[in-house]
């Protein structure tokens, strides 16, 4: 880290106070290294969070309850899925536990808006990942008025009590918001719509959102305001290089993995009675 | 492939009218590479596995509801955690549905053998691993007697039709039995049994089940015997070489995949006047 790093990505990128209006996009808060040195990092450091997650498989397996949840959001194209695909698929699927939210189904939506997110939580010493997550209740919800303002008001103080429970009961939760500028979600989606291998990651509905950018700008900034707090802080990461953003949410991951101070874990069993026994068998 | 197989990987593997006890594990049925060139195409046909899964997950996005089922099973230590890792760690997590079936639960007890199974299917366009399966249920269970024999007994048949309908419903099942020497078995228990940061993968059981060898041997035999079939047929993968094992068994779901023969899904809206209406976006 420290050779390439001013200083910790949990701390370059912490988002306390942040202004998304003042946002640069296409920024690299903390890194000092360049394109080819920052894709070099992301393997490298892939490495190191694939054996930072191994410890915390381990420990769950022996019976450790403590768990590591990414949230990821951010609007279309912003990123989500590569961060999954590239960070995510660089530790051992037995490990991860990843979740999607799109539009709830209709069983969902006869539940609290938390019901299908708790049912998604990570098991102890597993990875969890949610690509979108309980934040569209107060994003979408809120700007699309799909519940009354009460409602969506009032969600902010749940949202905390939430995330405040899973702190005390051994969840570490890594909150992402990626962010890329307007034209640059333009040149994504038009990509999308010149390649016939990408036609499926597009709805002409990611246009119709563009219309809704201003909106979906205060709903975040009321995220990072009213749900940033000590035990589940927000990180913002600017995404339109999507090999930094890639590289900032690896730091984040094994700093929130190495804060949790893992060790082998001890066997319950004599390894040399073990082995003598093993050699008869 | 062509090159270094002799015939396609799902000839050289199937089970059909195989002896186990005339298995050698350390054979490389169909490939005539050596280790080298075997490990660099780990990586090389990894990404091609990669690719067809994308296509698969695509058209699963566009309403297919098709899907790929990966069954393992094995002796301990044969080698199911690490294809998870290496071969299923290649393709992109969101299109991964994995389930590892351990001692059944208080509550799956209470169930019918398939209702955890079932449970686990994966969905349309999904990649599912099962790492042990419905399998265990006439392996454990019948070496140890859990249940009477009229039952373990009654659940080869019931495995056929379970099988018959997951294949008549567009899953293609690729059940896959890994098989190490008992003298390998000894040398990777020795080594988790060597090393501090491999003793959480250790179970004293795992040298009790040792004793049993012979009984796990018949019971392999019967369900090669009783549940290769047409629509959901055995693959027998000799896993003394672990990279001979990871290749053999990406080599198996890249078949599957494409037997699946998967174009890149058809648009549902025009692409042309989409980006007509980005560019005024």
């Amino acid at each position: 880290m420290a050779e390439y790093w001013n200083e910790p990505a949990s701390r370059a990128l912490r988002a306390d106070g942040l202004r998304i209006a003042d946002l640069d996009t296409s920024a690299r808060p903390g890194f000092r290294g360049d394109k080819p040195m920052g894709k070099r990092l992301l393997t490298e450091r892939g490495r190191v969070l694939a054996g930072e997650q191994e410890k915390l498989y381990a420990n769950g397996r022996s019976g450790d309850r403590r768990s590591v949840l990414l949230v990821l959001q951010g609007m279309d194209t912003a990123g989500k899925g590569g961060i999954v695909r590239h960070v995510i698929g660089s530790v051992d699927p037995q490990g991860v536990d990843h979740a999607a939210f799109g539009v709830p189904t209709e069983e969902e939506k006869q539940h609290h808006f938390l019901w299908r997110i708790r049912r998604a939580l990570p098991r102890g010493g597993q990875l969890g990942v949610f690509d979108r997550s309980h934040y569209e209740d107060v994003l979408v919800a809120r700007v699309h008025g799909l519940v009354p303002e009460e409602v969506w008001q009032g969600r902010y103080a749940e949202i905390n009590r939430f995330e405040q429970e899973l702190a005390d009961n051994g969840t570490t939760l890594v909150k992402v918001a990626l962010f890329v500028s307007l034209d640059e979600q333009k040149a994504r989606l038009r990509q999308r719509l010149q390649r016939p291998d990408k036609y499926w990651k597009f709805s002409p509905g990611d246009i119709d959102e563009r219309g809704y950018w201003p909106a979906y700008q205060e709903a975040y900034q009321a995220i990072l305001d009213r749900t940033g707090t000590d035990y589940a802080p927000w990180y913002v990461v600017p995404a339109d290089a999507k090999w930094y953003a890639r590289l900032a949410v690896t730091e984040l991951l094994i700093e929130a993995l190495r804060g949790l101070e893992l060790n082998w874990p001890a066997p319950t069993f004599d390894p040399a009675a073990e082995l003598r026994r093993l050699e008869r068998a």
